[in-house]
């Protein structure tokens, strides 16, 4: 056995244990009777426990020494960078560190639930000051002397800079934000309205779920509290939610998974149990997600065929016709909650987070001032005030449990969506006519051979630029969204 | 920190680590896509090898010999005798000797599979022979000196020996087989007839699972091909199964499960994640589901109960009163298959695979002879000829699998069952007039305060002594089953 064969070996162990982990997780969310969560929480403490000591284990470190040279492949060569990556990391953060940011956040996390139901920024305070302070510590030790918000950007997306993103952000802001204003000028669209049973969402949201190319055989969609998806491989799960008075709730919140999924299941199987066998950051992930939901499943075309398929299941469901539901779809609302938004205004809402979190890391806003300071930027993005703290600085959960740098992930998602869909149409001419049909396989067929099948083997932003032959910048998501909502509106 | 507590908190992670990969198993035969098979095995063997690491790991053994004598109560002592009879077992079955068995045995299970299902005992003959060589000598590594078979028993039977057995059956078997006659001399009585749609199953089997006290926030209950119980503590769920033309099938499966998962659930929570968190034997485990689902479930008083409660739910079901639902419920007939059998025939059939596996692991019957000694052996007490291996020595899995001591269990199990019966009987002398109204509580109560609760505190043997007020012999079940189809047959 060589250095190499033997650490693969030990990383195919350690993602087979992982897989069980996240699997652990999907349980709990849909499966796991509620008595059992204190049980749980000692089984996943062990777990967690044994994947630690694996990923900090010295043997690692060997390995990647003498396995150099002996890399075969552009895939070996891949999966070496992301263990020496995972393990140098690990070998940053001191083992007090992780155990306390483990500790308080799992702790804070709770602290922010009650105080959101509370209204009561003040309650979570000490928390989120107790966080924050735990990440710049962890930043500063990631970070090697560079940028501790950059460092910490980097666990979530690598290789990209608060820099770039600020960059991408600036060209953003005053585009949307004028659009926006523009918009909320006009009449609102009408909604859906009529009688939308449970059952009959299930059955339309498990058929969109095949229609985007999600294989059930390799899958499953079940329910739970907040839609995910879980695993890699042969086994991704995914769940959506039903409101009966909402269908698109449910149906684009499946697409949405979906598009995770198709990632995942659309990797090279070679890959499978290896680094290269997931999704190679949050913010590609994200793009999957995106362009399943919004570009395609949003779109004119797709739009009409879903108005004839919803018609036929549920009767008489409010619009007149598949312009009216197209605009239906794509309504814009004054609303303070980030995860309703729509394709406008959600990168105002990130922005938003990014400039905030971006503060609270250097230390320019102390987390006492949070409240305030989100107020006053929401009420120049957004143009009215927020009422109180579960609709403003505390509807996300993401802080409490200590993401910061991953909020400007979605954005990027955006952003490599729209690169996506420029490319996709480009090389689709006729996706429109396709799409009309309910027929995504040129467009998930296109998004699997150019992007997803290559897993962890391209660095992020290089798996993007290759699928589109360019470069991604914010040009082609802020077109999009112009020309789409222009036309919409009839601006 | 003690040795004695430094031992039980690294045997809390190896329980928690345990349930996860029980769970792990659940969810394969419950909720895992098809496609997830082969992924799903490196999984399993991911987490079965962290286990092993944990069971051999030599500090065991130092913290067994630091931490004599530092036991403070009864509990602790019982803990300590568990971690020292697994450790000295994994001490004694040298490395190489348990992973060919894990190796052959996985491969066995299919090629028994394949056999069956072509009525072909010589394809399976060579794995046969592999298994049975392969446990001779794990038998002869454990026993010391000793019976290599009770060796086996041992596993699942803690202090049982095959003598004892031997002595047990050679009581039951005169009186089983002469009765046996003279039953199916009698006219054999009506089945169900009806329309028993599943979804009304699932909604009866789900009363009935609760009526048996069995509680679904500590579980839950789902579909598989072959109903078991998983887990232990407050996470212990069942499956059952749904056949449209036989609802006894999945009514009495349920039953029988919820007394496994009532066992489990039933234990102190002061021992959840220790070794006394668990049940204490096959045979213990065996006798609470038998006593709910046969001394319980299958009397003439909660027999009326439920022949009332299906005939409002599925309208006519083909038989006139009570008294002949009772009949139907306990009917016995010619057959060949153990797990369809019925109370009177069935420890015939374990006694037939005890006097086998015992000649088998001796070396006095070779695996070549099975088929012929097997179905000599019917035919002597079954009175005629075994047409096909899948109706003989091919029916069960358990000898493909290596399982040779665990089949004694199932008729222990009937035994300490019908001794728990005589006793609960007499504690509570209107027990059937609380089963004629769907009234189980006084029963269950009984079975987790006077044996559940101890988990695996006594010996499997004293924990029914200590129940019963008496030591348990085979007498109490002969009785019940003489005096049940002496009347139920008009003998």
């Amino acid at each position: 056995m060589s250095a190499l064969s033997d650490l693969l070996a030990f990383q195919k162990e350690t993602e087979a244990l992982s897989a069980i982990a996240g699997r652990l997780e999907w349980d709990q969310e849909t499966m796991m009777p509620e008595g059992a969560a204190e049980q749980r929480s000692e089984e996943h403490a062990a777990l967690s426990s044994v994947l630690h000591a694996r990923r900090i284990d010295p043997r690692i470190g060997d390995w990647l020494e003498q396995a150099r040279g002996e890399a075969q492949s552009e895939a070996q060569t891949a999966m070496l960078r992301h263990i020496r990556r995972d393990y140098d990391k690990t070998q940053k953060v001191p083992a007090r560190l992780a155990a306390e940011i483990a500790r308080v956040t799992s702790v804070a996390q709770g602290k922010w639930a009650a105080a959101r139901a509370a209204d009561d920024f003040k309650a979570f305070l000490p928390w989120l000051e107790q966080v924050v302070s735990l990440r710049q510590e962890e930043g500063e030790a990631l970070a090697d002397g560079g940028d501790r918000y950059d460092a910490l950007i980097d666990n979530y997306e690598p290789d990209m800079t608060a820099a770039q993103l600020g960059q991408m952000f600036g060209t953003m802001r005053p585009r949307l934000t004028a659009l926006r204003e523009q918009v909320l000028d006009r009449p609102e669209p009408a909604g859906l309205s009529g009688s939308f049973a449970t059952d009959k969402q299930m059955e339309f949201t498990r058929a969109l779920a095949v229609a985007f190319g999600y294989d059930l055989t390799r899958g499953r969609l079940d329910l739970s509290v907040h839609p995910f998806s879980s695993g890699s491989g042969s086994d991704v799960r995914i769940t959506t939610r039903v409101s009966e008075d909402d269908p698109f709730n449910c149906f684009y919140s499946t697409i949405h998974e979906v598009g995770h999924a198709c990632y995942e299941q659309g990797i090279d199987p070679a890959y499978a149990l290896t680094p290269l066998g997931h999704g190679v950051s949050m913010g590609v992930h994200e793009s999957q997600s995106r362009i399943y939901e919004n570009q395609l499943g949003r779109s004119r075309a797709f739009a009409g065929w879903m108005f004839d398929q919803m018609k036929a299941l549920f009767g008489d469901i409010g619009v007149a016709d598949a312009d009216a539901f197209y605009r239906a779809v794509n309504r814009v609302r004054k609303d303070f909650i980030r995860t309703e938004s729509d394709e406008l205004q959600y990168n105002l809402h990130i922005m938003l987070r990014f400039d905030l979190e971006r503060a609270l890391v250097s230390g320019d806003l102390a987390p006492a001032d949070l409240e305030t300071a989100w107020n006053d930027r929401f009420k120049a993005d957004f143009g009215y005030e927020v009422p109180r703290a579960s609709l403003g600085c505390l509807q996300d959960v993401h802080w409490s449990v200590g993401l910061f740098g991953y909020f400007p992930t979605y954005s990027l998602g955006n952003v490599y969506a729209g690169c996506l869909n420029e490319a996709l149409r480009r090389d689709v001419p006729d996706l429109d006519a396709q799409l009309a049909k309910g027929d995504t396989t040129a467009a998930t067929t296109w998004l699997r051979s150019n992007l997803q099948t290559h897993g962890g083997l391209y660095r992020p932003e290089e798996v993007v630029a290759r699928a589109c032959g360019t470069a991604p910048t914010a040009e082609p998501l802020i077109r999009y969204i112009e020309d789409k909502f222009t036309a919409l509106y009839g601006l």
